[in-house]
């Protein structure tokens, strides 16, 4: 029967992914067998780094394959267990193809430790954004208490949460972000000591304004322009954790700026690309520690969510263009 | 009496330093009192980072003061010595004014360990060369048996000695430099694994056909061009002690090029600027091991000595344009 559906990478684009990226297939809802789950999917997470693996070359994560379903980490309800290790009405996530009902091998999937708390936060605090954040953070840039930390994206999933661990530690912390309301939220609800607005034209001078003891540590989301005028204020042994560079994402052919290296030796500064994988033996004790943080109030986290199944490329699009705010969901199904 | 001459920094040169940024002027010769000694300069060093210091801006050392002499490392011959430590006839190397009789505290140099090795290399191999080859590969590079390592100016003073401590470390190297002569070098006199000529037009290629397992280290030099395209061939966790960037020197303004983020998030790569002095504490263990290679065979160095304290402003333009061979020195008197 063909009564499931998924969402397939139909075209590689050019520059912003375009309706004709995305291609809605009927597809059949397969049973369960051997060690496998059937799963319902509730939430999809859309993540910036997607777009990177929207690619017919080498990516820095597997590229998607053109005719094939996206995936990426979704949380589900599990339908029907052939596995012994989960139960009918169990809530897991996992790195998931973009379909509506997914039958997968029960390896591919973990059970949520609390279903007390919002479902979505497993893709974001308590997921993979909380785990980029936390690691990036916190193992890269090493920051000291009294150090100043400046977070680009600072109102997204992953930046909203360095900001606020960095708070955590003792550091005088600077967000980056777009617009009026994105920037209150920072020092307004997340007590921010500092927001800056890229996009108004005395950016350049409020960095300097809010930086009088220059930079620590500098945790990487956007590249490009935003990323050239906080390498200037970098101080000496400065960290800079390269997350993400969102704002070459879709042209990187044009991500064209002065070269780091003379920054890098007059500051003896350390510049260090991750990937949250990397750090997978160290998952556990770290959504231990985020789970008390937002248990304990000291992580705020904000989330936008698209409702169906429809939704999904209109709300990834959303994210490089930075129209949305918090970490973008969408709502697939009620669990 | 004004027997003695020094070299001052006379203007602060747009692009390559001409021969008005020099000014030689006639000065004292100071008798020692305190815990001084009358040094006579046997030979000085001129290095690349000094470009960095003819400047009236911020910059990575301490730039030189207008109207002032230069400095540098200058191994010396103690003339008179007011401090116990110290004898006529001792060799001392310090950090001293460009002058041809410095009078200085005690403290400011240090005796050479051995006089039965030529002097000029306590200016290159046994000198800060030779510590920054050291420590810029074994602190930050960290290169494994097996893996492969890029040098950038290869046959300099420093490259050529990261070079061949990557070979005692079981490393296929792999050097960068410029023209036939030097290229050969690499090859036929330090024994490293592939040269490339960074002159000619099939740079590219070549590098892509000597580093078929692609770079796990990258010492970087000259940053410019060159470092953009050993950046396209580097391994998952690379690691990039950034040295200098001798390419921009003269014109960091126009130091533009592809933004990096991009490929450190890739490669999960670490780039890091370093100056030598933050390896102080480590150094006399560097210069002993340094001394024991150079005593076995297994580092060699090449020298471009110039004669003469009016050979000066010339010995250093040769470096900047790649037309000097080796360690660039100035001997200006005999010991």
């Amino acid at each position: 029967m063909n009564n499931n559906q998924q969402i397939v990478f139909n075209k590689v684009p050019e520059g912003m992914p375009q309706d004709d990226t995305f291609k809605y297939e009927d597809t059949e809802v397969i049973e369960p067998s051997g060690h496998e789950v059937q799963l319902k999917t509730l939430y999809i997470s859309v993540d910036p780094y997607m777009r990177g693996r929207m690619t017919n070359v080498d990516s820095y994560v597997n590229p998607f394959k053109q005719g094939e379903p996206f995936n990426g980490h979704i949380v589900t309800k599990v339908l029907k267990s052939n596995a012994n290790e989960f139960q009918e009405g169990d809530i897991v996530v996992g790195m998931l193809p973009w379909k509506k009902i997914n039958t997968v091998n029960s390896q591919q999937v973990n059970k949520v430790p609390s279903t007390d708390v919002p479902l979505y936060l497993y893709l974001s605090v308590l997921g993979m954004p909380g785990q980029t954040a936390y690691h990036g953070l916190l193992n890269i840039g090493e920051p000291q208490e009294g150090e100043t930390v400046v977070v680009s994206a600072a109102s997204g999933a992953v930046g909203s949460v360095v900001g606020q661990i960095a708070k955590i530690k003792g550091c005088k912390v600077v967000g980056i972000a777009g617009g009026d309301k994105k920037v209150s939220y920072l020092t307004e609800e997340l007590n921010f000591d500092g927001g800056i607005d890229y996009k108004k034209d005395n950016f350049a001078q409020a960095l300097r304004e809010a930086v009088p003891n220059g930079i620590d540590v500098y945790y990487e989301n956007v590249g490009g322009e935003i990323g050239d005028e906080v390498f200037k204020h970098l101080n000496t042994h400065a960290r800079i954790p390269v997350c993400g560079a969102i704002s070459s994402y879709n042209h990187p052919e044009k991500d064209i700026g002065t070269r780091i290296q003379g920054t890098l030796i007059k500051k003896q500064a350390m510049m260090r690309g991750f990937l949250v994988a990397e750090f997978a033996d160290d998952f556990k004790n770290a959504s231990e520690q985020l789970a008390k943080w937002v248990q304990e109030g000291k992580i705020k986290t904000e989330v936008s969510i698209e409702e169906g199944f429809d939704r999904v490329p209109k709300a990834f699009r959303n994210l490089l263009t930075g129209d949305n705010f918090g970490k973008q969901v969408i709502k697939v199904a009620d669990d």
